[in-house]
C-alpha cells in the first residue's frame, strides 16, 4: 500500500505538473470543429486524432467507411490483458449559436471551466485518457497493461458504421474490458459507473401534399395540408396519457430486476435537482420523484419529438398553407427492444392508422445492453475511484441515453464500463458545454489507476 | 342607346390614344417602393398618391396613423350619388430577388405585359381608375357622380389602422356603393365578380414547458416535451376527419343560400385545374369536385396549420427535446363567424382540454362580409361589363380569401363590389408580378361606364 501510494504519488503529481499542456491539446483539438450531422471537419480531426496517439508512441490505422473513418490505435503493456477505449472525435451541431457565451469553436477558459463545443462531448474524455497514458510513460516507461483506442467520427449521428466495423475487425479489437466514452460526477460531485444504456431508433418522418405551397384562402377547406397530415399521425403514436400506441411496441420491454432496483434506491432522489435546472413544474405520469422516478427515467421506453418543420416560421403571419411537414422521433428503447423491430412496427402502425402517406427514414439506431454489475472488471473500476474522488464509485445499473455499447458487448463479449470527467452541468449537446479542470484531473487520476490495477491483477 | 354608343366611343377612343400616359404614370408609380412589411418608403408613396389625386382636381387630406399613413380623396360630380374606391398604395416585400426576370422596382414592359412590384396588387388598380376619371373628365369637364378614394398603405400587413379609421370617419366616407382593390378576369378571360370575403382569425399557439432544451436520453420518459404538448394541442382543434373540435365553432355558419349555390352552379369546376396546379391527388372529405367541391371550397370556415416550428430542424438527427414549440394557425370564418367569437372560443376550447399551458398570440383578425348579389349596383357593374368584355361579369358570390371589406359594409352600409385589372398569372404576392396591357385598358373602359351609369341611373 505504501508502495502504491508512492507510486500514484508521483503519477499524480505528473498530472498536476502537465494539467496545462493537457489542456492546450484539449483546446486545439476543440478548435477543429467536426459536426458529423453537417459533415464539417471529420477527415481533419481523425487524422488529428491519429497523429495524438502517434505521439504516445500507439501504432495507428485510419480505417475509412462510407461515413466518418474509424480511428485505431494499439499499444502493448507490460502485461498482455487488454483494455480498450471507445471515444469519439465528432461533436454535436454548434447551433444556436447566439446562445453561445463564447464561440463554440474558441475554446476559452472561466472560472476553473473550458468551454468549447465537444470539449465534455467528447474530446475531454480522449485527451484525458492520453493525459494518464502521458503519465504513467512518463513514471514506468510502458504501460502496465496493452491498450486499445477506437475512435469514431459518427457518434453524434447514430453510429452507422461502427457496428459493422466492430464485427469485421473482432480479432483486431479483442480486449478483456472496455472503458465508454464517457463518464463522471452526478450533483453531489460523487463518481458514478453508469453501466447499462437504452438503445435508440432516429427517424424523421415527412409528408408531402402538394408540389407547392399554396394560399390558405385557397387550400384550407378542400386540400390537404401536410402539417396537418404530420400531426394527426404523431398524435397517433403517443397520447397526452403517455403510453406509446403503436401495436407490440412493449412486447419485448424487460422489467429491471431486484437488483437493478436495489442500486437505483440507493441512488439519490433527482427529483429536485431537475425541476432547478430545467425549470419543469412537474414530472410526466403523475410522478413525483423516489424509485418510481428513478426507475421510469430508465427503464421505460420513450417516443420523443425531437424537431418540427412545416410552412411558414418567422415573425407576423403568412397565410399559407404548407405542402411539406416533417418530424424528427427518437424512440429510446430498453431490454430486449431492438431498432430494427421498431422501425417494422412503426410503418405497420401508420399504414394501419391511415398515414400510408407519412414517409419514415430512419437516421440510425442502437440496441440496448447491460454490464453484469457484480462483474469484476465494474468492481476493480469502482475501488480505483476511491482515492482521487475519496469514495468508490456508485453504480447506475441503466442510463437514459444510448451508444453502441451493445456491439462491444455481443460481439467483443467484454464488460464496459464508464470512467471519465463529466459532471451535471456540463451542458453536452446544449451551447456553452463545457468541463470542470477539477474534474479533468481526477478522471486522470482514475484512469491511470484503473490501467495500473488492471495489467498487475 | 345610338348616342350613349358614340358617348363611350370617344371615351374608349381617350383611353386608347393615352394608354401609353397611363402605363408612363403607373410605372413611375411602381418605381417608387412601397413596401408595408419593412417600414420602406410609405410617406413618400403616401404624398405621392396624394399628388396624383389633385392633378385630377380631388380634394386630398392625408391622414396620419401609427402606422402608414391614410390618403383621402374627392371631387364631386354631376350628380350627388356617390362612389368610393379602396385601393392600397403598399406592396408586398419584393424578395426573392433572384426569381425575378427584371428588377422589382425598374418597371419593364414585355409581350404586352408591364412587370414591377405592385403592378396588380394593388398600384394598377388605382391608376386605372384614374384613367378612367381622366377620360370621363377630358370628354365631359366633370364627373358623372362624386368619386371619393380611400387609399391605406398597411393591407399587406392585416389593415391594422384601417378599420378604426372607417369608423371615426364614417361622414367623411359617406357614400352609396363601394368598388374594392381588385378584381379582374378568370383563365377563360371572362370578367368576374367577387363579391364576398371570408373573414380571418390568425393565431400563434406556443408552448414552454422547460426554460432550455434537454437531452432527449434525459428528459423523454419522464419531463414534459413542447413539441408534444404542441401537437396534442392541435390535434384538439380537428381530427383528420377535417370537423373542427372547438366547442361552438360552427354555431353562427350560416349555409350558403339557394341563389348562392346557382350561382355557383353556373361557374367552371375548378377541380382539374387545382389537381394540375398543385399536383394534389385527391381533395378532402370524399370531394370530387363540381358544386360540393366548389361550396365547401368558401362556405366552409377552416383551421389550417401555417407553420410549424419546434427543436432541432437540420439536417440529419439531433437528439433534443424540445423546451418550445409554436405553431401558426389561421383559421377562416364564414357569415357570421367573428374572429373575436373564435378567439374566446379557442381559449376556453384549450382550457377545457387540458392545454391551459397553450399560449395564444393573435396576429391579425377580419370579420367576414357578403354584399346581396341582387343589389342595383352589383346588377349595374355586371352589366357595364357588357362592352369591354364582350360579355357581362360572371357572379362569385364568395371567395377563399380575406379582407376588411366587412368594415366598409357594415359602417357605410355600402354593397362592395369588384372591378379590376386582375388575371391568373399576374403572380401578386410573387416574383415577375404583371399586368396585362389590354386588360388594363378594359378595366379603365369598365370603371368610366360604372360611374356614368351609377350618375344617371
Amino acid at each position: 500500500m505504501e508502495v502504491a501510494m508512492s507510486h500514484f504519488a508521483r503519477v499524480d503529481a505528473y498530472l498536476q505538473s502537465h494539467l496545462d499542456d493537457s489542456i492546450s491539446e484539449l483546446s486545439r483539438y476543440c478548435a477543429q470543429p467536426s459536426v458529423s450531422a453537417q459533415n464539417w471537419g471529420l477527415q481533419e480531426t481523425a487524422e488529428m486524432t491519429a497523429e495524438m496517439l502517434r505521439q504516445r508512441g500507439f501504432e495507428v490505422k485510419i480505417f475509412p467507411t462510407d461515413g466518418a473513418p474509424i480511428v485505431y490505435g494499439e499499444r502493448k503493456g507490460r502485461s498482455p490483458k487488454t483494455i480498450l477505449f471507445y471515444n469519439h472525435y465528432d461533436v454535436q451541431p454548434p447551433e444556436p449559436l447566439e446562445l453561445w457565451d463564447t464561440p463554440p469553436f474558441e475554446p476559452a477558459i472561466r472560472d476553473g471551466k473550458l468551454y468549447a463545443r465537444g470539449v465534455s462531448d467528447d474530446k475531454g474524455h480522449f485527451t484525458s485518457r492520453l493525459f494518464a497514458i502521458d503519465a504513467l510513460l512518463a513514471e514506468e516507461g510502458e504501460l502496465p497493461c496493452t491498450v486499445k483506442f477506437i475512435l469514431e467520427g459518427e457518434e453524434e449521428t447514430s453510429s452507422a458504421h461502427l457496428a459493422p466495423f466492430v464485427r469485421s475487425h473482432a480479432e483486431l479489437l479483442k480486449a478483456d474490458a472496455c472503458i465508454w466514452e464517457f463518464g463522471g460526477v452526478d450533483f453531489r460531485d460523487v463518481p458514478m459507473q453508469y453501466l447499462g444504456l437504452r438503445g435508440i431508433c432516429y427517424v424523421e418522418l415527412s409528408v408531402e401534399t402538394a408540389n407547392q405551397d399554396m394560399h390558405s384562402g385557397l387550400g384550407g377547406s378542400i386540400m390537404p395540408n401536410a402539417a396537418w397530415r404530420l400531426v394527426w399521425a404523431l398524435n397517433s403514436l403517443k397520447g397526452p396519457d403517455e403510453a406509446i400506441r403503436i401495436r407490440g411496441f412493449y412486447d419485448n420491454v424487460r422489467k429491471p430486476t431486484e437488483r437493478e432496483i436495489a442500486l437505483l434506491e440507493a441512488l439519490p432522489d433527482p427529483a429536485e435537482e431537475y425541476k432547478t435546472r430545467y425549470g419543469v413544474k412537474s414530472f410526466l405520469k403523475g410522478l413525483t420523484g423516489g424509485t418510481p422516478l428513478k426507475i421510469a427515467e430508465v427503464y421505460e421506453p420513450t417516443c420523443t419529438i425531437c424537431g418540427l418543420t412545416s410552412g411558414y416560421q418567422g415573425p407576423g403571419s403568412k397565410t399559407v398553407q404548407p405542402a411539406k411537414a416533417s418530424a424528427k422521433v427518437d424512440f429510446r428503447l430498453v431490454p430486449y427492444q431492438t431498432p430494427e423491430e421498431v422501425l417494422e412496427k412503426l410503418r405497420a402502425h401508420l399504414d394501419a392508422e391511415g398515414f400510408g402517406d407519412v414517409q419514415i427514414t430512419f437516421l440510425g439506431g442502437e440496441a440496448p445492453a447491460l454490464t453484469d454489475p457484480d462483474d469484476p472488471f465494474v468492481q476493480l473500476v469502482v475501488e480505483a475511484a476511491l482515492e482521487p474522488y475519496g469514495q468508490p464509485m456508485q453504480i447506475v445499473p441503466m442510463v437514459g441515453g444510448s451508444g453502441p455499447n451493445h456491439v462491444f458487448i455481443e460481439t467483443l463479449k467484454v464488460p464496459v464500463v464508464t470512467a471519465g470527467i463529466g459532471h451535471p452541468g456540463s451542458q453536452a449537446h446544449a451551447p456553452n458545454e463545457n468541463i470542470r479542470l477539477d474534474l479533468y484531473l481526477k478522471g486522470a487520476m482514475h484512469i491511470a489507476r484503473i490501467l495500473k490495477a488492471f495489467g498487475e491483477n
